[in-house]
């Protein structure tokens, strides 16, 4: 079965729906209300009406259509619950509440019996012991804190699968501020059935994905092919997949195997499969982020050289460094570019590559440079380095690098290291399609990742 | 001679003032009038009156006291002003001015023109091709940008010398934004005269310094030694020296030498210099304020080992991941500590190290396992994963988190992942002495360098 009913369910049954507000059951129901396209349906037996919503006693009453159920009461409950939803013929469930496999053997045999239900009638389940779904096209959203705790980020085509619940929502909220562009974000808990798998083979068709991020302790262990696969299908559909895994030294492994009993294999094992399946992996949820919202602004580089650009000598060199370690190509200019661009910079401005326009250079010369050496197609992606502090600087540079950007068809990274008038020059380049950065670091690691996927596309597409 | 002309001149002479808005010479002039403490004398024959100062046609009818000269004039006139400078008896000069060794043989003649001339007058140089310094309680500020273009920090204790002035500037305008204190910024450009080693031996000594940082890209050759000495004074002075070094790899180290004319000396030398010396080398930019941050707000560790206390399972794995990377110890609880702290928090709390309070934790559980297992003595420095957005987090942590780290004399870092409610927690921690990050491997890395330095001062210190 497909997982549709998740993402795009015609009504949605709350059951353990709640009037007490700020809980559980009260927040799932008002952001559902607020943004959901189709059917709310509370259920819980104390009620007749929550937020103006009718509030059934039970889900055998109600009526259709409901194509997924969100069970949110105390675990005792669920598999009664999981009785009459597959009596009510429902197919998918998000089962919110947590005293499963995670509590140990009595949860443990909690969660068996959940399953054995779930296979009688056929029903999908996504949990336990997880925050759900947030979809911010089709509404549904069961991350169940309210908006002044947990801002929601606009529509946008980034979509994040978790294995950790809490990671999630930070990252929800963090996007929100930044104002990077959301499509689903799903936590799956336990996985006691949906896991990672099923969940990167949906996204990797899913038309509102173009960039799938994936934070993972530990796979199933016989989900390790399907995983492969499930990458290579999305990289193949031009999506990149970037994965931070949680549990990486032997320290780290025995912390994640107290958090979500990821299972004990060994991290060169997940190294491999990473790359074996083409999925980029990164080192911080910060580099996530970052490559995340380069893809969805950027073309994919063709190969891996690299044009940088200064006015700042100090950020060139760093940027050279950067580059080097991560095995990008930072090439010489050819004797007769170097002349051809002589005759129109002045003799202090440093030819080599990172060209060094220095600290008297205005907006102009950058048009100058990025034109002359982009039109030579010896460069894939170019790191412009335009700090807004030189007196000569009026922001123009911002509408060059786009320009040449376009003109060329190469992606084109800006850094502005600064205070606010480095942030607000971020704001306009990103505003013109050019993804900025703070730090040179920051954009090279970028550069690295568009250049990865470049490779892992040529590979995997033939 | 000692620096402190430089830093704390009774007067200074500006030679190239001018009344052009936004000129170097005009900058210089309206900045110095802002905020610098002694007197302040415009020179240049073609006015008699800047910003509302008298000006003077040359530096030999500027009266007393004048301790430094800034001149930014052409470079070709340079030789005869210094000579004016020395018959003068001025004694310190900044050299603001470009056209020098950095341009070539011709400009090389001319920098040994002036050297000479210093060597007659006994003049001491900084620069030339820099910008001077900026120091916060004095006033000096040659930093020739206006602040639309470059904020100042408040007055703090973060010094930085840097081979980049662009880097350095922007650096200080990051700062401003940060809201992070400065104490004094010093660009010593082609450091012709007074270098690195000078600028960290003065600053070792400095009693408003109590953090170095370091961008470097090469040391003069006959300067090692001097250098190793003068990071092992600061260190000795209970200052780190935190260090950025630009061209660190091949191709890196190439855009070094046309940037700053660098020596050819390998990586691995400097590596071996920075750790002989007791100097926290750093990858990135980031890395160094944050480290930086973290040396003005806490006590140095006794140990390397952590506490790693969440309420987010993925943090902690992640945190545990880094520390276990970068060297630090995360001790197992002892069973008896395990015991007592189980009778005060509910059964699904994880306590292990990483502590995973979970999702429904309030503040007081903060407050019991800090009290709990600091009281012990097991651990050197905790590393505190406080995002906000459970319902049962009202803000209480972080009172409960400075009161802990005061109480048992351990440092603390915070880490706080999220939107602007986790920004609004950061500042929260910060007002409290306690320094907070975005994400648990910033964290992390900050507590790697506070523990080198902790070995640094064990060693060195005896």
């Amino acid at each position: 079965m497909s997982l549709e009913n998740f993402f795009n369910p015609r009504g949605i049954a709350v059951i353990g729906a709640s009037e007490r507000k700020g809980s559980v059951g009260y927040v799932i129901v008002e952001q559902l209300k607020k943004r959901f396209k189709g059917y709310v349906y509370p259920v819980n037996p104390k009620y007749n009406e929550i937020l103006g919503l009718k509030c059934y006693p039970s889900i055998k009453n109600v009526p259709d259509p409901v194509d997924l159920a969100v069970i949110a009461v105390r675990a005792e409950l669920v598999p009664q619950i999981m009785e009459e939803v597959g009596e009510r013929g429902i197919k998918a469930v998000i089962i919110i509440s947590g005293g499963f496999a995670e509590i140990g053997p009595e949860g443990e045999k909690r969660q068996e019996k959940v399953a054995e239900i779930a296979q009688k009638y056929g029903i999908r389940i996504i949990g336990p012991n997880c925050i759900g779904i947030l979809d911010t096209r089709s509404g549904v959203d069961t991350f169940f804190l309210p908006e002044e705790k947990l801002r929601r980020p606009p529509q946008g085509s980034i979509s994040i699968v978790s294995q950790s619940g809490a990671l999630l929502s930070m990252w929800v909220d963090w996007m929100a501020m930044k104002g990077l562009g959301l499509a689903k974000a799903i936590s799956y808990g336990n996985k006691m059935d949906v896991d990672d798998v099923d969940l990167i083979e949906y996204l990797a068709e899913d038309s509102d994905t173009k960039v799938i991020l994936l934070y993972i302790e530990g796979l199933k262990p016989d989900r390790g092919q399907r995983f492969v696969e499930a990458i290579r299908k999305a990289v193949k559909n031009g999506k990149p997949v970037i994965v931070l895994k949680g549990g990486r030294t032997e320290r780290g492994f025995k912390a994640a195997a107290s958090h979500t009993a990821a299972l004990a294999s060994g991290y060169e094992i997940y190294r491999a499969v990473f790359k074996q399946s083409g999925a980029i992996e990164v080192d911080t949820m910060e580099e996530m982020f970052d490559a995340a919202k380069a893809f969805t602004m950027v073309k994919i580089p063709r190969g891996r050289r690299v044009l940088i650009v200064t006015n700042a000598g100090g950020e060139g060199v760093l940027a050279t460094d950067y580059c080097d370690r991560l095995g990008l190509e930072v090439p010489v200019l050819p004797q007769d570019l170097v002349d051809e661009l002589r005759r129109e910079v002045p003799p202090h401005v440093v030819l080599s590559n990172p060209i060094d326009l220095t600290g008297d250079t205005d907006d102009e010369r950058y048009r100058i440079v990025l034109e002359k050496v982009l039109s030579r197609g010896i460069v894939d992606i170019a790191i412009v380095i335009a700090p807004p502090h030189p007196p000569a600087i009026t922001g123009k540079v911002v509408d060059y690098v786009a320009e040449a950007s376009k003109k060329f068809d190469i992606p084109i990274l800006a850094v502005v290291t600064g205070g606010f008038i480095a942030e607000e020059f971020i704001k306009k380049f990103e505003e013109k399609g050019i993804p900025a950065y703070q730090t040179p670091e920051r954009a090279t690691k970028v550069a690295a990742a568009l250049v990865q996927f470049s490779e892992y596309i040529k590979k995997f597409s033939g």
